[in-house]
C-alpha cells in the first residue's frame, strides 16, 4: 500500500492556497476517505489506486464540493463521502484517459498505464467509478445520484467525441466548447452543486453554484490547451507540445486554422503521422502570429468572469475571496 | 446505425425457448429501451453500442429481471428499464473484458476493439456504465441502485482478481470460486433480486431468488471454462482451448494440477510465452485422464441444483418450468 496523500499547503499551487488554508481539516476528512474506501482484499486495486491517488493532484473537485457546502452554511458531514466520490470519478476517468492518450506521464509522474498495463488501468477504473456509485448510494439522496450520474454520463459522451474529433480540422470552435464543457466542466459543475444540494441551499443560490463550476472547469480546460503551447515545461511536469505531437487539434489551432494563419501547414500537420520538434516550432510561430493563444486564452478570460459573477449572489467572506482567488488562479497558474 | 436485433425463437439456443416463448412481447420492449436509451448526438455512440447488442447474444440477464418480476406476481413497466438495465452493465464489462483480454472474436464474431480500438472500447464501455445508472436514478429505488451498485463494484473487484491470479498456478479453488462469482454469477444474482424487489415480493422468495440467480451464474461461468476445452468448435462460435493458449488457469487445470497429475508439464506451460497445438492435446490428455473436466462439470451440477432447490419455494407454472429448463440447459448448452 503505498504511503500518505501529499496535499499540503507547501506543495500546493499559490492560487489554491487561501481555499487549502481555510479547508484543510475537512481535505484531510476527505483523504481519510479515499484512502479507506479504495480498500479491497485484492491487493492490486489499493496498490494502484494508491499510487494514483498519492500523486497529489490539486484535489480540486473535491475542494469545490467542501466550499460550496460551506458557502450555503452546510454543518453537517455527508460533503466529505460525497467530495470523495466526485474525486474517484475523476480518477477513474483520468485512468482510462491514459488508456486512450497512450500517456505515459502525467504531472511529471509515470502513468498507471505505463508502470502496470492498460488492462490494470482499464479494470481499476471500472472498480473506482463503482466504488463512486457505491458512496452516492450509501448517501442515499436520489438528486444527488441524478447530478451525478448525469455529469459521468456526460464525461464518456464528451471524451468520445474527442476521440471521434480531435485529429481533424474541420472540429469547430463549438464542437470544442461542447467538448470541453463535457469531458472537464460538468464534473466541475456536479461537484459545487452537490455541496449547494446537501446544504439544501435556495434554487438561486444552487445555480449560481453549478454555473460557478461550469464556467471555472471550462477556465480550466481552456487554459489547460493553451499551457499545453506556452507552460514553463518544469513547472508543468510534462512536455511542451503534447497536443501538437499527438496531432490533437485544440482551440489555438481551431481560430488560427479559421484565420487563414498556416492552411497548408495545419493540413499536412494532421495528416502526418509524426510531428518533430522544428514543427512544432512552426506551430508555435503561427499560432503567435495569428493570436490564436492570446484569444484562446481572453475566452478563458470571459468564463473566469462569468464565474466571478456567479459569487456576485454570496455575502463578502473568506471562502468567498479565496474562491474568486481560484478563478483568477486558473488564468494565471503554470500547472 | 446498426439494423435490428436478432434475438428470436430460431436463432435461440433450445434451453432458453421456453423463457423465451414467455417473456418474448416483453424482451421487445426491453431490446427497444436498450436502443431508445443508446441514442446519442455523437454518433459513433450507438454505432459500437448497435454494433455491440445487435450481436444478440442471449440476453440471459433481463430474461432474469423479467422472469424473477413475473414469477413474483409484479404487474407494472419498470422491470423493462431495469432489465435494459442489466444488459448495459453486462455489455460494459464485455467491451472492457476484450481490451483486457486483447479478444478478436466474441461468439465467431469480430469483438469491438477488434473492429474499432481500445479506445473507443474503453469510452464506450464507460458510456453504457454510465446511462445504465442513468436508466437506475431514473427508476428511482434506493434498494435497486444499492444492489446494482454493489454488483458492479464486486464485478471489476472480480475482474482484477482475475487478471493478478489466472495466470498462476497458485490459484486455488477457492479464489477461483470467489472470482467467476464475483465476476459473473453476481449479476445474474442483481438481476433476478432486482425483479423481486420491484414486486415487493416476502423476503424468503427475493432471498431465494437471489441465490438462483448466484447458483445459475456460478453454474454458467463453471460450464463456460469446462466448454472451452470440450465444445463443438463450430457452435460455440470461437476457437476451443483459448484460454490454455491465453496460458488462464481455470478449475479443469486446478483440480488436475492439485491431483498431481501433470504437474511439471502444467507449471512449463504457465510459464512459456505461447502454447501450441500439440500442447493442447496434452494438456487434452491430461484433463481427461485426471477426470479433471468430468469433476469441473459435477461441480456445475452441484450449483445446478442448488439453482432449482430456490425455485422450489414458488407454485408450479409455466415459467417456473422455463426457469427449471434453463438451470438445466446451463449443464448441456453447448454455446
Amino acid at each position: 500500500m503505498r504511503p500518505l496523500l501529499k496535499q499540503s499547503l507547501e506543495t500546493t499551487s499559490p492560487g489554491l492556497q487561501p481555499l487549502l488554508a481555510l479547508l484543510q481539516a475537512q481535505l484531510k476528512s476527505v483523504n481519510s476517505c479515499i484512502l479507506e474506501k479504495m480498500e479491497s482484499s485484492v491487493s492490486l486495486i489499493p496498490q494502484i489506486a494508491g499510487y494514483l491517488i498519492s500523486l497529489g493532484g490539486k484535489r480540486l473537485r473535491p475542494l469545490l464540493t467542501l466550499s460550496s457546502a460551506e458557502l450555503c452554511g452546510y454543518r453537517g458531514t455527508r460533503h466529505i463521502a460525497l467530495a470523495a466520490c466526485v474525486e474517484f470519478i475523476h480518477t477513474a476517468t483520468l485512468l482510462h484517459d491514459d488508456v486512450v492518450d497512450e500517456s505515459m506521464l502525467r504531472r511529471g509522474m509515470r502513468t498507471a498505464n505505463s508502470l502496470w498495463s492498460n488492462k490494470e488501468s482499464v479494470l481499476v477504473g471500472d472498480f473506482l467509478f463503482s466504488r463512486a456509485f457505491e458512496l452516492m448510494v450509501a448517501d442515499g439522496s436520489l438528486e444527488i445520484l441524478n447530478i451525478l450520474s448525469h455529469a459521468s454520463s456526460a464525461i464518456s459522451e464528451g471524451e468520445i467525441l474527442q476521440l471521434s474529433m480531435s485529429h481533424s480540422l474541420e472540429l469547430t470552435q463549438d464542437t470544442y466548447l461542447k467538448i470541453i464543457e463535457a469531458k472537464t466542466a460538468r464534473l466541475f459543475s456536479a461537484a459545487t452543486e452537490v455541496g449547494a444540494v446537501i446544504a439544501n441551499a435556495p434554487e438561486p443560490q444552487r445555480k449560481a453554484l453549478a454555473q460557478f463550476g461550469l464556467s471555472l472547469g471550462i477556465a480550466f480546460q481552456l487554459m489547460d490547451d493553451v499551457l499545453d503551447y506556452t507552460a514553463n515545461q518544469e513547472q508543468l511536469g510534462k512536455t511542451i507540445g503534447d497536443d501538437f505531437r499527438e496531432g490533437k487539434v485544440t482551440l489555438p489551432i481551431i481560430l488560427a486554422y479559421h484565420k487563414g494563419i498556416g492552411i497548408s501547414f495545419w493540413e499536412e500537420m494532421i495528416t502526418k503521422k509524426t510531428r518533430d520538434q522544428q514543427e512544432l516550432q512552426q506551430a508555435l510561430y503561427l499560432l503567435n502570429k495569428s493570436n490564436a493563444l492570446a484569444e484562446s486564452k481572453g475566452m478563458a478570460e470571459t468564463f473566469v468572469k462569468n464565474a466571478l459573477e456567479c459569487l456576485a449572489k454570496f455575502s463578502p467572506s473568506p471562502l468567498k475571496s479565496a474562491l474568486e482567488e481560484l478563478a483568477h488562479f486558473s488564468l494565471y497558474r503554470e500547472m
